[in-house]
C-alpha cells in the first residue's frame, strides 16, 4: 500500500510540478440530469495527465542521475521524455509497436530514445527493467509508485478545490495511479463524494480484482482505449483503490467513440478513447454535480476522422 | 470613440461576468522561434469569447427590460441567447441564412427566437433595429458598444495578468470589439507589447480603413471565416484600433485551415476558421513571446471533417 500517499504528499507534488504543468480549468456544462465539471487534462503539455507524475518523480532525482527509463503505451512515454528534456535528464522509453505514431514521434522529438516491443504491458515492463539494470538508469514507473500517484492526484486536488461541491467523481482506471491519487485527494477533502472508476469492457482487471479481494489479471485487452490496456492492478495502487473507490463501471468502445464526438461538438476538445471513458460513463449515468477527469487527447488522425465522420 | 473604454471599465466588466464565464487558461507551447501563449476562448460556454460581451452588457439592464435583440453571424447570437436564459431576459437573434447550423440550433436551444435574413452584415443590422423599435427590445450590438468591447477586453486583461511578459499580441478583427477591448487592456498594462490584428484576405476593411485614416467598406467577403465577414469597422471601435493597433496582417483561408489542423493535433482544440486566424498569423511570423487570442470553436462538422482529412 502507498503509505506515503496522502493529501500532504499530493500537495507537495503540486508544489514541485507548478510551473511545469498547466492548472487545467474546470469546464462546466449542463447535460440532462447533471452538471458536468470537466477537468481537461488533454490540454496539458504532451496532451495528458501523465506529465504530472513524471515531473512529480523526476524533480526529486539527484543532479547526477545518469538517466531514466520508462515503459508506456505512449502518454507516459511522452511525459517522461518532456520532463527529461526540461530537467536535462537522458531518457529511454519502451513502447509497444502498435502505439499511436503521434505518441512515438513526440517522445523522439523531445530527445528520448524509443525502444519498441510487443504490445503487451508485461513484456514492456520487463524490457524497461533490463535497461535500468544494464545502464544504471532510474525507472520511472507508469503508475505503481507513490510519487507518480501523488503527481497524478494533483489533478483531483485541483478539481476538489475549484469545483465547489462534487456529488460524484469519475476517472478511468488503468494501472490505478491516476485514480489512487485523485481518490485520495478528493475523498480526503470531500468525504461525501462518490468515487467511481471506469474501465473498458475487456480491460476490467481492477473491477474483477476488487470483487475478488485480490489482484487478478485479464488477457491482453483489445479495446480501442490504448491507454487503458493494463492487465493487472498495481501492487501499491490496488489497496488504495480498495479503500477509496465506491464502484467501477465498464464502458464499451462504442460509448467512448460517442463521448469523443460529444467532446468535439460540445466542449471543443479532442479526446483519445481513454480520455473519453469517464465522460462516456458520466453521460450514461451521471446525476447531480459530476466531476469528470478527461485524461488525455493524443489520438491518431485516422480514428479522429472516424469520429468526425459520424457527427450529425 | 469609446470614451468609457479604459482599464477600469474592463476590470468592472470582469467583476460583472465572473461566475458566468470561464477564466480560460493560457496554454504554453514552443513553436520554432516563438513561445505561443494561447488564450482558448473556444472553451467558453457557447464556444466563443462573445459570452463575455453579452454578460457585460446584459448584467447592466434593469429588471423590467422587456427583452433584447441581437444580430450576429452566430457566435454573438449564441452568447446573447445563453445570457438571456441565465438572466431571464427574452431574446431575439437575427442571423444570416448561411450561418452554421450548429450556431442556429444552439441559440434556439437556449430559448432565443431566431430570425433568418440574407447573409450580409448590414442587412441583419437593419432587421435587428426594426425589431428593437417594434417591440421595445434593447439592442445588444455585436461589437460597437463600450460595454461589449469592455467585456471582450476581459480576455486580454486575463492574458496580460497570466502571461508574464508578451512581446506581441495577436487577435482577429471583425467589427473591432474584441481587439479594441483587448488592445486597451494589454497596451495599458504592457505598453511594450506590439498589438497585431489579423483579417481574412477579402475582409480587410479595417486594414484599408487604417491606411486611409477613415472607415471604409469592402464588398461582402467570401472567406471561410464566417465570424470575420463584417464589411465596415465599428464607428466607436475604429478610433480605438487606430490609437492602439500597431499593424494588421492578412491571412488566407488555406492558412486558417492549416492552423485549425495545428490546433487539433498540437493543442487538442477544435477551432473555427475565425478562431484560428490569429494562430495562423502567429505561426507564419511569430517570434518571442506571442499572446494569441483563439476566439472561438463553433465549426460545422463538414468543415471539421475536411481539416481532419488533411492530417498526416
Amino acid at each position: 500500500m502507498l503509505a506515503e500517499l496522502d493529501l500532504d504528499a499530493i500537495r507537495a507534488a503540486g508544489e514541485r510540478i507548478a510551473g511545469h504543468v498547466l492548472r487545467t480549468p474546470v469546464l462546466v456544462r449542463e447535460h440532462e440530469r447533471c452538471t458536468l465539471l470537466l477537468k481537461p487534462e488533454s490540454l496539458q503539455p504532451t496532451g495528458s495527465f501523465k506529465i504530472r507524475g513524471a515531473f512529480s518523480l523526476m524533480t526529486t532525482l539527484p543532479d547526477d542521475v545518469p538517466g531514466v527509463v520508462a515503459h508506456s503505451s505512449g502518454n507516459h512515454a511522452q511525459a517522461v521524455a518532456r520532463a527529461g528534456r526540461v530537467l536535462g535528464i537522458p531518457t529511454v522509453v519502451v513502447m509497444p509497436r502498435d502505439a499511436p505514431e503521434t505518441k512515438r514521434a513526440r517522445s523522439q522529438a523531445d530527445g528520448a530514445e524509443v525502444v519498441l516491443v510487443d504490445p503487451d504491458s508485461e513484456v514492456r515492463a520487463r524490457r524497461a527493467e533490463e535497461i535500468a539494470r544494464e545502464r544504471g538508469f532510474v525507472p520511472v514507473p507508469p503508475f505503481d509508485h507513490p510519487l507518480i500517484a501523488a503527481g497524478a492526484g494533483t489533478a483531483g486536488l485541483e478539481l476538489a478545490q475549484d469545483a465547489d461541491r462534487l456529488d460524484r467523481f469519475y476517472a478511468p482506471i488503468s494501472g490505478g495511479g491516476l485514480m489512487s491519487g485523485c481518490a485520495t485527494a478528493i475523498s480526503t477533502l470531500s468525504p461525501d463524494t462518490e468515487i467511481v472508476g471506469c474501465e473498458p469492457e475487456d480491460a476490467d482487471d481492477t473491477r474483477r480484482s476488487l470483487a475478488a479481494g485480490e489482484r487478478l489479471s485479464v488477457p491482453p485487452p483489445r479495446t480501442i482505449a490504448d491507454g487503458l490496456r493494463v492487465r493487472t492492478p498495481g501492487a501499491l495502487t490496488f489497496p488504495v483503490l480498495r479503500e477509496r473507490v465506491a464502484r467501477i463501471e465498464l464502458v464499451s468502445d462504442e460509448e467512448m467513440l460517442v463521448a469523443m464526438a460529444f467532446a468535439l461538438c460540445e466542449l471543443g476538445l479532442v479526446l483519445e478513447p481513454s480520455g473519453a471513458a469517464s465522460l462516456a460513463l458520466a453521460l450514461r449515468e451521471g446525476s447531480g454535480r459530476c466531476g469528470v477527469l478527461l485524461s488525455g487527447g493524443n489520438v491518431d488522425p485516422a480514428l479522429l476522422a472516424q469520429v468526425v465522420g459520424r457527427l450529425p
